[in-house]
């Protein structure tokens, strides 16, 4: 939706991107210029206070910067099935202390403002919509590979949600079907077979001991065997994935994000023959499976973005 | 859409659906009285020429009943991958002499007007959605079991089309990863693990020998613990399926529709045990899973809604 008819050169919105480990805000402009931004890292170990009261902060002091009289409005990302309606997060596997806490309430209570929430891997998705590699397509899903992995649907333009808020939760669908357990009660989630997680969970089993996912990379540039193995077996996971989801959606174009994308060169070949083997739609199409393009910034674009496109 | 400012009560529409087994046809008005019906037997063996001339006759024999003047148009539901912007069938596992055939434009050129092209499954769920068990829905998913799966996506009231008319084949999303083959070129397709060609398959491969899955059906309502087994395991892999679809669409409602439901009493505790384990979303919403009411119509409806929410 364009900006308001009162809106001016000067209009900008607030977002907040809650991630596992960071927790970043931006000022952004309609044009997607970032005019400032403040980043920390996510207190979770603190508890739930810590974390709220890290975002109040971070978004009061934009506010504070860039004045009332242009704010479009706050949007927020955070990690985790999310109940639309009531504001809370469900389930999220990340930052549990947040679990069942109305967190979008309570932030506008804080900030005497109202917010937008919304699942981070959405709001990524929305990001490279916006400024990123989506930029010249409507309809893309987007895939973020960390922790876990974070699904992102967008359909003319704007984000899939279904009748919840927790559409595209496309980290959970199962790969494997008897594979590795994970917290949401399911068994072999691509996550737990193809995020940066799974592969340090497979470096470990396979012998190369505890690794973070760069490290295994590192191993794999290097010509390692093992950490190859490694990449080449996430990349199957991933394009399972990939070939159900150009099944579901003949979309124009899907997107994987994430610092994993690092090794794109290692798991790609295995992940584009999985995808075709499973997707007549992918093998006879011109389907365009790609890298993201914003980084770790996607999310917080994409959480900007939020109050022009409701 | 609504009709159009010039419709009147008398404003019917046509609907054909080629099925692999018959070819059914139907003027139907704006409220969804069938006003007049045409059905045979889809002579596939026939070739080409055959099918043509009976869908082309069939529509023709409505027409001259109803007139021209209070024609809305005319939609056509045919199996297979559809490319729409051609309008042609680019992969069909039951009626492959309609393959890479101009079928739309050719149909056009001998009724001498437009006609829309769907593919038979999305056209069921649309079906089910003006007339059917979705009508107090704007977003569903159907699958349609029979000789395969098809899928139909509904969402905001209009089918999910993708970039090229190819969104919804959900009966090409694999289950077991290695599982049995299919024409699509993937393994373990859903279709082939939970159609009523795949409940055939088992009891063949479970020593039932060679029975319609009517029988096997029939079997299983008199005791019989192998086929029991099949339904079972049909119900498992269909439950595979919807966990997936409801992680990825979180929609209110999703449909089982096709003759094999009369079993649904031996698949659904299976089916639904298997898919809430898969979904979180699931468990914790109040996600709907329910038999479609149309039967073997809901296509028909669909093909003839058609020019009225385009």
């Amino acid at each position: 939706m364009p900006a308001s008819p009162t809106a001016n050169n000067l209009e900008y919105a607030i977002g907040l991107d809650l991630g596992g480990t960071n927790l970043r805000a931006a000022a952004i402009d309609r044009s997607g210029t970032i005019l400032g931004r403040t980043s920390g890292k996510t207190q979770y170990h603190e508890g739930r206070e810590a974390i709220m009261s890290d975002m109040v902060s971070s978004i009061s002091h934009l506010r504070d910067q860039f004045g009332v009289e242009n704010l479009a409005g706050i949007g927020i990302g955070v990690p985790g099935f999310i109940s639309l309606k009531e504001g809370i997060i469900r389930n999220s596997n990340n930052i549990s202390t947040l679990e069942n806490f109305p967190i979008r309430d309570e932030l506008s209570a804080r900030l005497k403002t109202q917010v937008i929430l919304e699942n981070d891997a959405n709001a990524a998705a929305l990001g490279e919509k916006w400024m990123g590699a989506g930029r010249d397509v409507e309809d893309l899903v987007m895939l973020t590979l960390g922790t876990g992995i974070g699904g992102g649907i967008i359909s003319n333009g704007r984000v899939v949600h279904g009748a919840h808020g927790m559409a595209g939760e496309l980290g959970h669908i199962s790969v494997v079907p008897n594979g590795n357990p994970c917290a949401c009660g399911n068994r072999g989630c691509v996550e737990k077979h193809a995020s940066a997680t799974a592969i340090t969970g497979m470096a470990r089993m396979i012998g190369l001991g505890d690794l973070t996912s760069s490290e295994v990379y590192e191993l794999a540039a290097a010509g390692n065997e093992r950490a190859l193995m490694v990449f080449h077996t996430m990349g199957e996971s991933l394009g399972s994935l990939l070939g159900i989801l150009v099944n579901v959606f003949n979309f124009p174009l899907f997107l994987i994000a994430g610092g994993v994308i690092a090794g794109w060169d290692m798991f790609e070949p295995a992940m584009m023959a999985e995808a075709k083997r499973r997707s007549f739609t992918l093998r006879t199409t011109d389907t365009r499976v790609e890298r993201a393009q914003l980084g770790n910034l996607a999310g917080l674009y994409g959480a900007a973005y939020l109050p022009w496109c409701q």
